[in-house]
């Protein structure tokens, strides 16, 4: 690393460190979605922000926007960031690191002086997780007023407040964010980067590319519970042509799709499949042929259309397979979530300036959502970058490579510098 | 039907009525081992007993022997029968069947004026269904005196009392039945003929064979929670290649089990397999690839050898797909039953009674265990009948015909009355 770097990285190292003593609750963080917790992680980051002598505004859905000026104002800002809460009892990169990032590209500019022609704007955006008010993405609707009123009833999980009166709690104007006009005005943001971690294994399993440039968040098609009904009968006394076995139907569908999912990756499609939840019924035991199955489904996709087609073809193994096998099955209705697309101009900006920084990275799909999905969503130009990280997300043994963390912070820092050249 | 036969189940059928009024239990039947009902249903079949003058006596394990005596009364007897007691909300004739058929037989003699070479006699078994005690084939065990202390001291399955007490409140001798000496002379007893409910669906679904003749009573190898273990994931940021899906590694042992079985059923070899009981960790969701799974295992065969070997095939297939993706096994104790024999003669002899009466009968396996198998396995020469039912058994809704009933009770009878010439 070079001094600069160096000395970077311990600028950022210090936010990591103190953000996660703050933050800190048994195994891991906890920094709860519109919670004080949530309050005084933003304000210490705000007054590093003040330091830098950047403008800070804080928008009415509570997200905070710290702005070092350009030599034209009257450009569209660039801006980059993430959100600051936490799942509980999570790790502390998912969010942090790419405010943390953004706040270190701010820095840099300070440490070496450099003004770039036009605005560059660290955002920080609070109530990205779902993991207490059970929905997802509150401070970047908010902020565009597209929360609804039963989104503000939600309850928090300990029953204790909604997430209105959460809000409320940390000044936030409710009827705004569910006034369905914006908050802030789109048409200032020029382009928006989001550092994250990737939450997955693949960047930390290669020895080169310890970054990557999104090439889209993966939509999904989920089913909560599949039912596969058969006929409950005795181990012993039923002999194999007389069953009809709810979960001898489940598992051959399972390794059915599994196949199928192979030769799909072989074809190029972006394609990944879980069952997370299987449940038998409560008479279920060891001399027990199932007499019924229940099941959730997951598939995930940077194309909708992959995703439909894949659906398609598992409900027609479903209904083979129960034919063959006396079965009947029941799919409760799907839950289709959209795959957001990213900005192909402004991830090709990324691309270039990695080659040009020499920083070998990859391009690959981002499996879970963020805010950025949000802002693509409603017309701003977006991309991401990712950072290896080790043992997942949302768990208190996330973890992170300081030195993986800045490569990704130097893709970012090229990007903004050369954005308008 | 002849007019006796008629006659005949006339007979069989008051007995199946008023037993089932007697033990009504909202949906289905309860007969409670070592209860009061099942002491009340054991008096109203003496009862039946005595008018047909049969000689009663009671064993000290509690079951209850009716003899019509034979010419040559030094000669041991042949003895035919079942148990009287039920599961809670069961059917009405698990077990009674059996008994109902041999005293029909009885009926039957006195009817025509038959007096048998030797003594013929019904044997009403008490407590043969585990529901209550979590123990099977009390009666059976205790007139051998071969209850445990252990056994005796079994709860009930609400708590409020032991098995001994519950035996005690019937009169029978506990010391007796736990002191490991019998309490009846198996030496009299020439045969043992058990008529059942097959509980299966393989004679209800022949349009010729309602009767069978059992080949022999399977014995089994089972765990009870065999653990995969993988690595808990992000269902959307984890791409195939970096999956240790513990649910994917079981449809895929669970589907290369039911292939080979089907190869197995094709050589010749007698196996049923059953996964019954299948738990995830509690962490489970939708959009977590499951890090561990837990599943029951029930492998039965006639032979020993073939539940083996096919055990042995399961744990190869499971260490190699484990190998292949990356995931841990841990089998818990298997737990063993050897098979029982049937008499080879004694099956021969009602083959050929039930071709004499041209009755149509197949040979099949026995899945469930009987108190059969606890004779047989001490040295009395044993065989069963089995009649085909409807909708299983241990459960309200088992159904059987009458006039299949009425086919098995002339076998039994047509053996008896053959089987000195």
């Amino acid at each position: 690393m070079s001094d600069l770097q160096t000395k970077g990285a311990a600028f950022a190292q210090k936010i990591f460190d103190d953000i996660r003593e703050m933050s800190r609750d048994v195994q891991g963080v906890s920094r709860q979605a519109f919670s004080a917790k949530e309050t005084e992680v933003l304000n210490y980051l705000t007054d590093i922000g003040r330091g830098l002598n950047l403008e800070i505004t804080e928008d009415r859905a509570g997200n905070v926007w710290m702005t070092l000026p350009g030599q034209d104002r009257s450009l569209p800002a660039f801006v980059s960031g993430s959100h600051v809460d936490s799942v509980p009892q999570g790790g502390n990169y998912d969010g942090l690191a790419g405010v943390t990032a953004a706040l270190t590209v701010a820095w840099w500019m300070r440490e070496v002086g450099f003004q770039p022609k036009r605005d560059y704007t660290v955002l920080m955006m609070r109530g990205e997780e779902s993991s207490f008010f059970g929905k997802a993405y509150m401070g970047s609707l908010g902020m565009l007023g597209k929360l609804t009123e039963k989104d503000l009833n939600l309850k928090i999980r300990d029953g204790s407040c909604t997430l209105g009166e959460a809000m409320q709690s940390c000044g936030i104007d409710t009827a705004a964010v569910s006034g369905g006009q914006p908050l802030v005005d789109i048409g200032r943001i020029a382009a928006f980067v989001e550092l994250h971690i990737e939450q997955g294994p693949t960047l930390d399993a290669q020895t080169q590319a310890r970054a990557g440039i999104v090439t889209g968040i993966r939509g999904n098609i989920r089913h909560k519970a599949v039912r596969i009904i058969g006929q409950a009968a005795h181990s012993g006394a039923t002999d194999k042509p007389y069953r009809h076995d709810a979960l001898m139907g489940f598992t051959e569908l399972v390794q059915r799709i599994d196949r199928a999912w192979d030769r799909w990756l072989v074809k190029g499609e972006d394609l990944v499949f879980t069952v997370g939840v299987v449940k038998l019924a409560s008479s279920a035991a060891i001399s027990v042929i199932p007499g019924e199955v229940t099941f959730s489904v997951d598939i995930r996709s940077l194309s909708a259309d992959t995703c439909q087609r894949f659906h398609d073809l598992m409900v027609r193994y479903a209904e083979e397979i129960c034919q063959e096998r006396g079965l009947k099955i029941e799919f409760d209705p799907a839950l289709l979530t959209a795959p957001s697309g990213v900005d192909a101009a402004l991830s090709d900006t990324l691309q270039k300036s990695a080659e040009a920084e020499g920083i070998p990275c990859m391009r690959l799909a981002s499996g879970a959502g963020h805010d950025s999905a949000v802002l693509g969503n409603n017309g701003v130009p977006v991309a991401m970058i990712f950072v290896a990280n080790q043992l997942g997300s949302h768990n208190p043994h996330e973890a992170m490579k300081i030195e993986d963390f800045m490569q990704g912070t130097d893709i970012l820092w090229a990007a903004v510098s050369h954005y308008d050249n």
